[in-house]
């Protein structure tokens, strides 16, 4: 199904450049795109490839447009942030070719009578949604889900085959959850006495608010009495944990394998590179960038990009580097040694 | 539904001090407590905090009774270990507030003929239990769970919605299964022929002691002909992988995303922080701690606390430190050459 | 049931020295082996274990048969690669064990019409197939999984209990995949603008080529607007994440906990040890070696063994070197200072 240029710009902004009744098929990165795409330059850096751009037409940020309009002659939308436009129209060519799944509950799904599940939302084949749960409009169920007892869910929210969402969790309007993840397990909580651990009930909740992206196979646990929080707006990767009574503050973005551990308070606007860990208890400001693989053992309470991860090397190099790290303190030693002896040379040779 | 401190006391131990008849309603953390609440003081920092506190009564040690006593007007229970009595206690309101799934297998519930599943246990909506399997009593398997071929889940364990328990396998008393667990996949096992790898059967089991907790997500391999073994009172978080034919003692815990390679013996007691990651074949003695995001790359023989993770730094400042990392071994050149030189130089200026 | 070494040998090649009609039940290690067993020898330092052993027969290369003959009485296969042998041989008697799930559709799964599966495939109960599925000869889906619209399952792949496989993705011949794994969730992909993150579209696929097997968790994103490709071969443990538009050369292997960014290019033959870590968009050559715990942040073009991770200590000795690690740059002005010193100091000595 195609689009006319005109109805993209009424839809998304933008000025166009060009015909409006040219119609184009689909979205395509600037080396892929032929004759019935749209494509975009994010990166003015990739001017040359756009002047080469088999694409119908092309979104482009203003700073860009007389560069790239000297050479390319297909229509042009400009605005100031192609990328999001992009985003934006992909969405929309997405849609034009998604068969959203339909409204009502399937028969070999359970649903318990006291729960509440808007008729314009989908519950997929073999999803149980438990007593008192709340499923709000718009909202897919696919396949193998769990909805725990009075959890909510809100409008237009999607939840992936087999995701798993317990008691009394709440997520807001236009949340995803992918696959195989799990939301609300118990936080890992013990007291110990006499070598045994005796487990502290989790009895606090998660609560996600509008526009959270929990990837697949991710976990996020319970508060033990207090909630978990995640705010607005924020995205988490694959495979990430989240531990218990965190909160993790709006727009701010994990990668995947990230770690997080209890009661760790995470600002707005950050970013956590892959595999970064973070220790409980914990702060972390707003606007602070973990890189990934770095392992954050205090607080960081100032806006920045933060690393620590050991650089990679051949093996037998790497061996090396590492013995000495071993014993850097025997290395401090001897630098403080020479320093004795070179001031006592130096004196020495004053004297003379 | 409230509880008389004296029902407390009677059920649980320690000297009380104050109305046996007072009534609570819940229990709660210091600093949110109120009048109808219990909370406790484990920590004796906190005394100041305790006396200020709006909880109807307290559980204190013996060391901390006589300061709480001097400013605190609300009842006391006295007892050796306060966050063991508030552990136990929380879970006792926490179970009056529960209602206990059913008994009974669920009509969407797949049970195979050749199962045996107690009458006091609870079987889940969408849950397969395969040809074999042994239920134990009050026993509980959430929706969605998969249970396999002549596996066996004793008295009281608790499989949460989702979770995966396969062939042969076996859980003790008490055990607790998160959603999203897979305990018995293939260990990772494989001989190399002509550059292709051909897959060496796993044909173990893997087997679980009492009081086991295996978090959301955790996946626990089969050995591959003997069995991966997890001692009583193994306490794994999220996240965790366990590989074949691995031995973990008795009370071990392993905080989330923690990794351990296959035929690993990890002894009683320890402790590992997140994302900490263990070799294969080594061998951690009793009562070891690993810090969080540290890799184990040899055996541990000796109990105490081992870390090794590279510090965190301003992103700046750590590209600097891990340039000279790379480099230290040239530093250790010029070290040694410094060193020639200065005994060159107070030779000289001996023989003067 | 047994196995004439007769049959054995003629299964699998090598040449047996002893009698054909000899029966074995079983095959079992070294150290463990009894009289209905055959066991192997793959390495050449096990030559005495071998001597002892109680098996009734064994597997050996031809470099150690004439130690092993001196004093073993058993019967003897000689063959190039025994551990390969073992692997096949082990094949063999896990399958005489082996009760192969019956063809059919359970009447508890969830098959669309217009989905189409071979009539020796084994669709296991609670699973869900959705509309245009192709689910290939002797396919076997265990309970709960999930296959997505018009994804292809290629001849004896294998889905264990409660694995997600996402529409259009396709998995070759003999490909299994372990419970819990999610093969083509949505990509990590987002545009920002005024701080707030716009969903790009993950309209890939993953492809995963013949003999493919991915562990229990593990989670393979779909490509962005192009595929995720794993070619041939390719073999991952648990818990490993993929990013979109990763590409995995032929017969490389990851161990468990690696996490690959997106856009990531690896090469064949390529071995990654756990928690290994690799950033977006690098290029990894074939034959690479990654050693666990290693974060792989720039790309890697020569083959061979790289490593990166500090290395464990005690806590207190970690300590003190990690702090020495993060002012390694003032350790590199002081040594500076001294060469300094020292060039001064000798050329006033030679002056004299």
């Amino acid at each position: 199904m195609g689009t006319r240029l005109g109805d993209l710009v009424e839809r998304f902004g933008g000025q166009l450049v060009g015909d409006p009744n040219l119609e184009v098929q689909g979205i395509a990165p600037l080396d892929s795109a032929g004759a019935s795409h749209i494509s975009f330059l994010s990166n003015s850096k990739l001017r040359a490839l756009a002047a080469q751009s088999g694409a119908a037409a092309l979104i482009v940020a203003p700073l860009d447009d007389a560069t790239v309009a000297a050479t390319y002659e297909g229509a042009r939308i400009v605005t100031t942030n192609p990328y999001a436009y992009f985003a934006r129209a992909a969405q929309y060519f997405a849609a034009l070719d998604d068969t959203p799944p339909p409204p009502g509950v399937h028969p070999s799904a359970v649903v318990h009578e006291s729960a509440t599940v808007d008729p314009s939302a989908h519950i997929g084949p073999n999803v149980t949604v438990d007593a008192g749960a709340t499923i709000g409009a718009g909202v897919v169920i696919e396949a193998g889900c769990f909805v725990g007892r009075d959890a909510e869910v809100g409008e237009g929210s999607h939840f992936f085959a087999n995701a798993t969402f317990h008691a009394r969790c709440k997520i807001g309007k236009r949340g995803i959850l992918h696959s195989g993840a799990v939301i609300g397990t118990d936080g890992f909580g013990f007291a110990r006495e006499n070598g045994l651990y005796i487990k502290i009930p989790q009895t606090g909740r998660v609560l996600l608010g509008d526009d959270v992206d929990i990837g697949a196979n991710t976990t996020v646990d319970r508060g033990a009495m207090a909630d978990t929080i995640i705010e607005d707006g924020v995205k988490l990767d694959n495979q990430i944990q989240i531990g218990h009574n965190c909160h993790i503050g709006a727009n701010t973005a994990m990668a995947g394998c990230v770690g997080v551990a209890g009661s760790a308070k995470i600002g707005k606007n950050c970013t956590f590179g892959g595999a970064a860990m973070v220790l409980g208890h914990l702060e972390i400001a707003d606007n602070v960038h973990i890189s990934s693989g770095s392992m954050v053992s205090r607080s960081v309470l100032e806006p920045g990009q933060y690393t620590g991860f050991y650089p990679l090397a051949k093996n037998a190099e790497w061996e090396k580097s590492a013995a000495i790290v071993r014993n850097l303190s025997s290395m401090r030693e001897k630098i403080r040694t020479l320093e004795k002896q070179i001031k006592q040379l130096t004196e020495q040779a004053e004297q003379k």
